[in-house]
């Protein structure tokens, strides 16, 4: 990819497309069909451009891929970086990683899918899944801390915990639609209170 | 697929392949590949038989696709019929389908996966989604039933809960591993915990 790219090579992709909304496309295609299936020609038709088109935006289906993915890391691994998830106790910031990490799942949804369904098959695939797992053991941390510091249940083996949180969160890409009446704020509410108070009535709710 | 199968046409299968391990080894490589990607040949590449040799087992794809998704509908409607699931109260009954929804996953695990990952685009397929659904519903039944006794908080919407319920559980099919230190009677325990009371350490512990 050209580091800056001229007018006149601008000019070439169809009127309307740029980088950022030909990857739009192609994560919605690669969903779909899955990313190894999905060939440059079909992506040049769901963009309706040709093929020699795309190459003008992207050199090649692995540097779509690699941008897409990027797209949901870098948002996902920002969040580490940010006070609420380096200050505080370690529940609190457990929590503020876990509201910041649905935020993402909703913002950038197709992005995350397409990171969840990665199978790994290709170097771009396989630095990804690090990345991931990178980000997993940060958070698989902070329950560790958390339970350290006495404000996280015990009885729960640390891993089983870190796959019960990541799990639940995970599974909002299989059915959260934006847009609708559920609101992103709610939804990470919801989870959150599932996750750490539990859905029971709270004893004192139910007493009084 | 003959109802009595005669010796003679058991006998031209491999020896030691019948319908159950052809079809345990066909749910494995469904998963693997995905169902449509899945051709006969592929299949009898992984059995080591010929073509017609599975044949003499199912008439077609479809068939071990729909015993395959019958092994973990079928398991999964048996729940509802036990008294664990149709008397007492509405919170209890469930925490007991929950509880066996998680065995019924553990122990049925490769077909529960291929029935979650289903794209439904053919009739076995569409049919085995119905059944699932159906399910689901009888699952937010009792969400709304034990809501309406004030045993489930109310703060979070039911459809909400149910999702949230059902992501929890059927993530494990991504990562719970059969046979290790986990048992699936901790795992749901775990599970369990977490959803209905949360991870927060109970407060009356945190004052001791």
């Amino acid at each position: 990819m050209p580091k800056s790219k001229t007018p006149e090579a601008a000019r070439r992709g169809r009127p309307g497309y740029d980088q950022q909304s030909v990857l739009s496309v192609a994560v919605a295609v690669f969903n779909k069909h899955g990313y190894e299936a999905t060939s440059m020609g079909i992506l040049a038709e769901n963009l309706g451009i040709s093929k020699s088109a795309i190459y003008h935006h992207v050199p090649s289906k692995g540097d779509l891929l690699r941008l897409a993915l990027d797209e949901a890391l870098g948002s996902l691994e920002a969040i580490l970086d940010e006070p609420g998830a380096s200050s505080g106790r370690a529940d609190a910031r457990l929590e503020y990683v876990l509201r910041s990490t649905v935020k993402v799942l909703t913002e950038k949804l197709p992005y995350v899918t397409l990171l969840l369904r990665l199978r790994g098959n290709t170097e771009v695939e396989r630095n990804a899944l690090e990345r991931r797992r990178a980000f997993d053991r940060k958070v698989a941390d902070l329950v560790d801390a958390a339970r350290s510091e006495g404000s996280l249940r015990s009885d729960i083996d640390p891993r089983t915990t870190t796959r019960l949180l990541f799990g639940t969160i995970n599974s909002i890409v299989e059915w959260y639609k934006p847009g609708g009446t559920l609101t992103a704020e709610k939804l990470a509410d919801d989870l959150l209170t599932m996750i750490f108070d539990g859905l029971h009535l709270p004893a004192a709710a139910r007493i009084a």
